[in-house]
């Protein structure tokens, strides 16, 4: 295999600096003979995948000299950062955003100890590398995130590493089928490189163990054109790859667009054994630190030099650490560079959405409650507009895993289809080449995409039923992560915001019953950093247009809004509804009883199920205890409750006690599970007032009044509540309480008896 | 296409009984004339999958009369269950266990109006449904789990149902490749058959978009022999199916096994058109309820009679609503019917593990602290006994995502393997058929491996990276449900729990940096029903010994167990660890400084590094100021600290007031997310006492000092909160507490500097 090839030169400086960072503080260029004292305290980082991604950045290096194409590169295995890093110091991107880091010894030396430092470059790849969409700590999503990098951006070629290991994930798995929704002309290319280097942490992998014709049977049937590439056979590595990419490049707007099956040696350049005999390279061993021993054992010490030296640092760096002509000529000029694609800082290309004015849309209301709207259905048609206005600049999508219509917002089917690439047989509706709604049911390929369409300063909404986003709980842990460090990134510019929509939501998932019923993904968020995480519940269809308008308006935050699909009630006019959500919380004195005087019981509620059970509840109170005061408090932010140490959006101490009045208990019919109250709610003073009403896992298929009945939701329930806590109530109240759950109970068992809800049940307010 | 041979008569009857019970409530054979009266208020379930769910019931049920071939039958879109129970009536299985569904007109009416009404039946497959392990409310689980159902049970067929849409999600996509895993003469096996009816909710599927090549090729691909039976087109589908099954049969343990895809045409049987002409049967359409309209409109009321009567009842039931002789004679006898297989009751096959005592495992502790272990690896070796105790029996495995050896549990690979079918090329350690421990980068094939295992009665362990549980929070979520719902069942015997040992916890991925620092499980089991989660945090080696012995023990519950794998101090001997844990909290009096008054602060820990750092701050509180009264607490079972009407766990008033002692603040060094211990917490007097120290959502790569540092979580920190808190220590408490956090900052500075922690941080005391 030869080594003096300018690309072998060129990997094997890459090679040299990625191994370099895992071990060396001192001697970077191993001017003075190995000593124990050159070795960093703590050798961190991963070799194996290293060799692998500089042959592909390398190849890539080429391809887009040769082709002047835009091309992105997406990390699966994130853990490979040395080798990124390597190879951006190598092309003077590094260099461009830390004059610490230039082309130089100084540079080298800087970048070799800094990585894995306390305070320097993490071990996995970060916001903080450039070139950067994807972190790839958590494996599974770098493909999803590649194509939706590539949506509406025809020019872009994404190239996406995906390693072995990481090819045993079902999101991975399930993401292959992406080829079919990627549209030539509309969409960039993306080609998918499976970095097969046989070895995950500690044993072969999947893919490692199929034949040739197995994988080409595999991607074939998933609908790509597989070639095999095997360096551990090929005269020249480089030159297989190259022409791989070559053929690659010719077909990437073919009906069957290639990848590439990289067959490689897990961490080549390592020892062939480690200091025990054990096989090294090759192998798992070589996945992680080879020689983990060097500071104490003189023979790994010595392993280890023989290693570093292999590479022959001293003919590709000159006496001023300098990389050597031909190394640097094969770096791509400008923004061509991998590490300088402006795809990578997409912020930067964001241009503000042309949000449509919400006049037009907003339902008119005379009277609070008085009519009624679905109020996904109404953001729908707002949400078509939106279409309308981008229909040119195409930068926003919505995403969606099969439950665009059923959450009601098939308006915006009139104005975009559903992106498919390909014919299907048999009948289909709104399927179209064009199309900006991406349905799949796959929420891990709707989250892929949208993160990728959203870091390359792209728009979009994740719409889906609300007990399955937990479904990607993982994948947004790590989406806020990389967000929260974005933030700390001078260099990197704000990207929009993830939006989340999450209808059919449990309350009315009685039909379905218990499985989809589930509202953890609201506290899930509530572990987020607060300046990442954004929680509404709008209670009818005007809140909900002023939220998501606003929502579609921020950067780099995940904003999460619940909201109903149902026929219910519609509170506020769109003023009313544009300084209530400004506000975030408020009391809606139209509902109460106070006149004037403190209250005895507060009625608080958040998410519009609970809401429409609240102001039931306050009819009913006016009923049976018109002389009870009782104030109501219509939450949409859920942040708002925070002490304002703990949350921006935190009311101040005054605020709150003006919203929930102090020393006044207060029922709270919460959307979700209590416990998310209770945590926004700790450190506020007397948190033990607050008895809140959520979702208690009960649930099965069954009558929407008796699901509520089952999680004490109820209006019944909220009222008998209010009437137990209602300070100076004492025995009255609990009779007046008793009375309406015996009211309760009637009507659950009228349920019961006739497959449906009474009659009585319906609206907020007996007519 | 016949529709009076035998097979054909069956399926009639059981279309027409899922029909009817979407639909009606009443004339439930049709005698009179149908009236809008007859059918249900609220018309539930999903028409498009049960034809197709029925031909496969059907198809099974002669090859089992055939073959006498033990067969359980996972269905993946749980939403037919009109068709699953329609099959389960007419084979006699609900009448069995419960007389109010007899196979006569009384029966069938029962099981018409049941389903869907409350109290009923749930509209997907649950619990209370006989043969069922598992509900398919959430897509993307059923081949896992039939895989992990076959394991270990070389006489079992496990049928699995994949339909096209669920096909689509991720963890669907990777579970195909685990037939890998699957080793024929140790495991039984697993027939997928792809229901390829070509549409999801509102558009066509992926998978119906691909040719029958593109079909073979992907699944030839990743290992099956697929056979393709295409009833739209086949003169007798029955027939073409049954040779299908046929071929199948004889090749289940080939090494490349049969999978079955099936071209169906969706909801066929009803009417090609609704009553505005839109195309139905065979489409999108007729994925839920056909015809939601034939209350009011007497055309879809015409249709629906007319779509029912096609079915032809009368030559089906008799005049007392008994099935023909002919149907009767297609179910199997006995427990040899789907709806009875044994392991679909896996609880009543269990046999409580041999669980090998501690005592040989435990590490000696002459004095708390003064010996140090990795509890992982301590585990691992009892582990490793249990595995050789259940050498024969075979009933306990673990699932683990690539993470054993890293998480420390090696020592198990001295008594099994890794499982693997294959051969593979290269080098490779502990890889074996015969393996009981199933590695696969895939932490949603683990989870269904292991619920499937779980659900017939076998016994398990899911080892994973903390970071990663969350992956799986859906899976969970699901689980727990099923969980919940089957002990409300009088016939579903108990089932060995489900045990998570979280390792390679967030405080010591310092290395790893921030992708694998996110402790989020723990939030999402408090929201669990209290009957099902169980949370532990044991400290050392030992009491983790106890705990996990304990947990495998159980039956019915989630447990989580949360431990180090570090070295790290063993602070308890094995018999005060048992006692400890059997209190699941306490007061370790040999660490704090009360002398018999009442504390000033309490110090109380959950969690391997946040008790050594409590430990620490109380040594670094005896330095600074020794009269200062500390009380140390340390917490194993996080739902000890739940007021007792919320968990069964929880300690009694009393039991927490001689714990955290009374209006004396607390602080708490917590190895989660602080909104844990707020939420178990709530409910107790004067929460705002406890302040808790938890994961902040900072961190990087960086030293375990520093990422403690960060998060508020470090010795010093701890001490100067201890400081600050205490009663009646004022700014005297100010000013040490100061001096503790410049302390602090000097040794961090050391960090940065040295890249690596200084000598001073180790162990949890000076020497």
């Amino acid at each position: 295999m030869p080594d003096a090839t300018p690309p072998a030169r060129y990997r094997r400086a890459c090679d040299y600096l990625a191994a370099a960072m895992i071990y060396l503080r001192d001697n970077v260029l191993l001017r003075e003979p190995l000593r124990p004292e050159h070795l960093k305290p703590r050798q961190l980082g991963h070799w194996g995948t290293c060799p692998g991604l500089t042959l592909v950045y390398s190849g890539l290096n080429r391809l887009v000299r040769e082709t002047g194409r835009r091309t992105l590169l997406v990390t699966g295995p994130g853990h490979g950062a040395p080798a990124i890093h390597a190879n951006l110091w190598l092309e003077g991107t590094h260099a461009e955003y830390d004059e610490r880091l230039g082309r130089d010894e100084s540079g080298l030396a800087e970048l070799v100890r800094r990585f894995s430092w306390p305070g320097g470059f993490p071990s996995h790849l970060s916001p903080d590398v450039p070139g950067v969409i994807h972190e790839g700590g958590e494996l599974g999503y770098a493909l999803a995130t590649a194509f939706g990098a590539a949506l509406d951006d025809p020019g872009l070629l994404v190239a996406c590493v995906v390693g072995d290991g990481e090819a045993e994930t079902g999101p991975t798995a399930g993401s292959w089928q992406a080829v079919k929704f990627r549209v030539p002309g509309v969409d960039g290319a993306v080609l998918p490189i499976l970095h097969l280097n046989g070895y995950k942490i500690a044993s072969p992998t999947v893919y490692g163990s199929m034949s040739d014709e197995e994988l080409t049977d595999y991607f074939r049937g998933c609908g790509w054109t597989p070639l095999i590439v095997d360096t551990t056979t090929a005269a020249d590595p480089d030159q297989a790859l190259a022409d791989a990419l070559d053929q690659a490049y010719a077909g990437l707007e073919h009906e069957r667009p290639p990848m590439i099956v990289l067959r490689n040696a897990k961490g080549a350049g390592a020892p062939g054994e480690d200091a025990e005999g054990k096989p090294l390279a090759g192998t798992f061993r070589a996945h992680q630190v080879p020689l983990t021993n060097a500071a104490d054992d003189p023979r790994e010490l010595a392993l280890l030099e023989e290693w570093l030296r292999s590479y022959r640092p001293e003919e590709l760096f000159d006496e001023h650490g300098r990389p050597a002509g031909d190394l640097l000529a094969q770096v791509p000029d400008g923004d061509l560079r991998l590490g300088r694609v402006p795809q990578a800082n997409g912020g930067r290309l964001r241009e503000p959405l042309p949000l449509p004015e919400l006049d037009r849309f907003a339902e008119p209301v005379e009277e609070p409650g008085a009519s009624a709207a679905g109020a996904t259905g109404v953001l729908g048609a707002w949400l078509a507009e939106l279409f309308r206005a981008t229909e040119q600049r195409r930068d926003f999508r919505i995403m969606c895993p099969d439950e665009l219509e059923s959450n009601k917002l098939g308006a915006v089917l009139e104005v975009t289809s559903r992106a498919y690439a390909r014919e299907v047989p048999g009948y289909a509706e709104n399927l179209g080449r064009g199309g900006r709604v991406m349905e799949v049911l796959s929420e891990h390929l709707c989250q892929g995409w949208l993160q990728g369409y959203l870091l390359t300063g792209r728009h979009g909404l994740l719409a889906s039923y609300e007990a399955f986003a937990s479904i990607v709980d993982g994948m947004v842990n790590q989406y806020a992560k990389f967000l929260k460090m974005s933030a700390e990134v001078g260099w990197r510019a704000p990207v929009p915001s993830l939006n989340y929509l999450l209808s059919s939501d449990g309350w009315r998932q009685e039909h379905n019953g218990y499985s989809h019923q589930g509202p953890g993904f609201l506290n899930s968020m509530l572990n987020k950093k607060s300046s990442v995480a954004r929680i509404y519940l709008p209670p009818d269809a005007n809140t909900l247009l002023v939220t998501l308008r606003r929502c579609l308006d921020t950067t780099d935050l995940i904003n999460v809004v619940v909201a109903g699909k149902q026929s219910g009630p519609v509170w506020l006019g769109l003023d009313e509804a544009r300084a209530h959500c400004q506000a975030g919380a408020g009391v809606w004195a139209w509902a109460g009883t106070e006149g004037g005087a403190t209250p005895e019981v507060v009625l608080a509620c958040a998410g519009t199920t609970p809401t429409t059970e609240v102001l039931a509840a306050a009819w009913l109170l006016r009923r049976s205890a018109p002389e009870l005061r009782v104030r109501v408090v219509n939450v949409v932010d859920l942040l708002t409750l925070a002490p304002r140490e703990r949350h921006s959006h935190g009311m101040s101490d005054e605020e709150f006690a003006a919203c929930f009045a102090e020393d006044v208990p207060v029922v709270f019919g919460f959307h979700g599970y209590p416990s998310a109250v209770h945590e926004v709610l700790h450190g506020r003073t007397r948190p033990n007032r607050f008895h809140v009403h959520g979702y208690l896992e009960e649930g099965t298929t069954t009558t929407p009044f008796d699901l509520l009945v089952r999680n004490r939701m109820s209006r019944y329930d909220l009222a008998a509540a209010a009437l137990s806590h209602a300070r100076g109530w004492g025995s009255r109240g609990g009779d007046l309480a008793d009375a309406l759950l015996r009211e309760r109970d009637e009507l659950r068992h009228r349920a019961y008896t006739d497959g449906e809800d009474p009659a009585e049940f319906t609206g907020w307010r007996w007519s």
